[in-house]
């Protein structure tokens, strides 16, 4: 029998219904409202309470004012531009290590082109220079061919869910809150969201019992789990985990045969002085597992850290303790969009390879003869000095912001706020009075995304409501990024504290 | 009941069996064995019958020495390191106008930062520029609105995909031969390849009465015809559609109720002097059709044209014809990737508007008081000169290229090879002797790529047996690029033609 032809070709009821079902609240309804705003008060200065738009939504530090780092655009300007190298202006326009750095990659390119397609996973020189990396990172070995570079973190999130979710009956394990990449891939792929909450009273803490639990009622439901996402640093929530709690995620996984994706995207952002990140590879290496016992991939992005190099859209995956048949089938999926942006896999080399600088010792005989350390001189890259000031800047000046805003919600009636041990945002929790949930039902929307467009309408400060991560029931939360500048800060406060103020008294049971 | 655990957590049998279905023959075993055999030539140079691997196999062509153009790279290197844009040096070693473009470029960037997120669809500012270009070029109105910047053109073929397919009772036509990308991307969505032939006989004929029988071929075993994909000038093919031919197929989609999904990633890829690329928006338009007449999809990449910049992976979607509701969902696919990187955005809006000259009057008084024209004069961007004979430099050999291939293959015993009329490739048909089909069976290949593996062996040449493309079962071919540099072209000659001709009289029946 022939099917129907619709009546017209494409309607929202003949889409893919997993598409449909797929929500992304970082760039939600809050953004739309944003961007009119914005376009309002270009064609109407004046016309609102503010002047600007201020961007607290998303993880996009460069758009908010940052600097890039200046050796990382040397060198990309470098190998974009080699007509350059040839000219006798360049080097007093371009540093000397940013000169044999770009020279050295482009003999690593086939055709010493950016513009050329690379292997499937990424130039193996580029691959090489992020596998020393790791290895200094970690101490462990780390091999160039476990690495797939990638147009950021996304698209080998998505690949992995493609690899490991067959229909609805396969579930990944995700925090809640998570960043909504997890929960929109997975929609986008049919598999089952398994929700493990973090533990915000323990300042966002993973515990191995809830683990257990939720996998535990999956199970019980025919969901056959296959992976555990840990996002280290969080995001939306910031926490740092601890190398013991690590240690247990990692036996957790073994046990129960699930797959580690562990988010590491924020492995340069850690502002508690009693906290290191320690990535998950380094941890199963240091308790004796090897590459046969337990599958895991670690996902980084150049569009985090110090250098918030977004829309480079580069990133890797280092992906072990898979069988080469599965491998193949990573090779293949690779293949499949040929490669990654070039520009994004140099950068992703250069953020594992900064500058360096090493102390050496310069010896002399002392006046009875003997041979002595007679100073530490610093040797190294041109570039490290103004290299390591640049990000310590970015670095020290973030961990300010984090702990100002911190500290001015948790100043405000109702609002609790966790520290951000890392990553760009803090996640406060509202206590909102039962007048203000009920005039969110009535506008048909979530209380916190109520108050986060009240928020943005009144003060043009943009925040992602909780419910677009996930959270405990009842709850309400925002993610406010600490990204504005720090000149921005005092205003961004005494608006939210004048705006809560007003909402607070206009909704008080 | 709980579900069992694996043993293993993640085997062959246990991933997504639509991705074990997917198959990319451009990558895929040919391309192994040619890497192979490259790290074999590096460890013992002299240890093969050849001195290098030559890669016709993709359509990569900075990676066979083919230079990028001057003006794009300036404005890129500008773009990512503006500083430069300070310093009085760069007035020498940049030209005028790259200059001025990077700095407009700039100021439509939110933070002026190439580092930054943009907007899901692509910076705003470019996508105007984009759509001018487009204006330009088919003398019809653009919008940017419609437009959905991608890193490269797959990307947005596979958002089409994810959108358009709901199970394996919806089918898209798409062409056989076709690029593989297509049927990787129907067997990722889980959808049904439903292929129309293109007549070789006729230069690779898209015949609508063809298309019609396949429809209903389809739709009498109960497949949902979703989408109609075209790729004009054609891959692995090279035939330039007619524009009579075009309004057939424009005509077909709207009586049948399918969207178009047009592959014009080589449209300033056109040899033959008595063809012309029309895009089929133009088509559409010229026809009376409007947006909401008939859905159609446009895919462009700056992967290919004459600038071949395949590493910066830049593209976009131009997409009309959709209900509001519909886009939404194409916006949302959009922002879970964020956005695809800015030097291919940026990229992409110099494709589509290059620097520009025109012609200028100079008048002046003729003796006896009238006003003449004196002489024309060429006023514009002051690097049109180095642009265009860049550009004409490339094209020109591209099509001595194609033509001498097209010679060579058609010189050799059982071989007949259309004409590339545009795009990159040459796709000969072979007729392979029953002896050499009989030896491919028991070596459980294709026969083709029985062929293709003995020339790898044998040259070094790396060309795609046509069974990766889809092919009208029992004939034979390869897809060989036309991209090494011209001075490479007599070596592969005179390797192929030995090759072959020892090939035939080992096999001949």
């Amino acid at each position: 029998m022939a099917s129907k032809r619709p009546a017209s070709p494409v309607t929202i009821e003949s889409l893919n219904p997993k598409v449909l079902k797929c929500e992304y609240a970082v760039r939600g309804e809050i953004v739309s409202v944003a961007q009119k705003l914005q376009q309002d008060l270009q064609a109407n200065p004046g016309s609102l309470p503010f002047e600007e738009i201020l961007y607290c939504n998303i993880g996009n530090p460069q758009s908010l004012g940052q600097k890039p780092i200046t050796f990382f655009r040397e060198v990309l300007a470098l190998c974009d531009h080699p007509c350059l190298l040839g000219k006798k202006e360049t080097c007093s326009l371009f540093s000397a290590d940013s000169i044999k750095r770009a020279l050295t990659i482009l003999d690593q390119m086939p055709g010493r082109a950016t513009g050329a397609y690379s292997h499937s996973q990424g130039i193996k020189g580029l691959r090489d220079t992020i596998a020393a990396g790791i290895e200094a990172r970690d101490g462990f070995p780390a091999d160039p061919n476990d690495l797939f570079l990638t147009d950021g973190a996304s698209p080998g999130v998505h690949m992995m869910m493609q690899l490991l979710i067959r229909s609805e009956n396969d579930g990944i394990l995700c925090p809640i809150p998570q960043y909504p990449l997890y929960s929109a891939s997975i929609a986008l792929h049919g598999g089952t969201l398994v929700r493990y909450y973090l533990d915000e009273a323990t300042g966002w803490g993973l515990e191995i019992s809830e683990l257990n639990k939720q996998l535990e009622t999956a199970r019980q439901k025919g969901i056959t789990v296959r992976a555990l996402v840990v996002i280290n640093p969080g995001n939306p929530t910031g926490q740092v985990l601890a190398e013991e709690n690590q240690r247990q995620i990692v036996d957790f996984c073994k046990k129960e045969g699930l797959v580690l994706l562990a988010d590491e995207v924020y492995q340069e952002n850690v502002y508690a002085p009693d906290k290191k990140f320690n990535s998950f590879k380094k941890i199963c290496r240091s308790m004796g597992y090897g590459d046969k016992d337990i599958p895991l991939v670690s996902f980084q992005s150049v569009s985090k850290g110090y250098h918030g190099e977004c829309g480079k859209r580069g990133g890797y995956m280092e992906v072990t303790g898979f069988s080469p048949e599965v491998r193949d089938q990573f090779y293949k999926m690779a293949s499949v969009n040929l490669c990654s942006n070039i520009s994004g896999q140099i950068l992703a080399s250069l953020v594992m390879s900064p500058p360096k600088v090493y102390l050496a010792l310069s010896l002399g005989y002392a006046s009875h003869g003997e041979l002595v350390t007679q100073a530490y001189i610093q040797v190294g890259d041109e570039s490290y000095d103004s290299y390591f000031s640049e990000r310590d800047g970015i670095l020290k000046s973030l961990a300010r912001r984090a702990k100002t805003l911190e500290d001015a919600f948790n100043g405000l009636e109702g609002v609790t706020c966790n520290k951000a041990e890392g990553a760009m945002y803090l996640f406060p929790r509202i206590q909102l009075p039962k007048k203000a949930i009920k005039a969110a039902e009535e506008a048909k929307k979530a209380a916190d995304a109520y108050y986060a467009i009240r928020l943005l309408k009144d003060t043009g400060v943009v925040v992602v409501p909780g419910s677009g991560f996930g959270q405990v029931p009842g709850t309400w939360h925002f993610r406010c990024t600490i990204l504005p500048q720090e000149d921005k800060i005092p205003a961004i406060i005494s608006q939210l504290t004048d705006f809560h103020k007003k909402f607070m008294d206009e909704y008080r049971d």
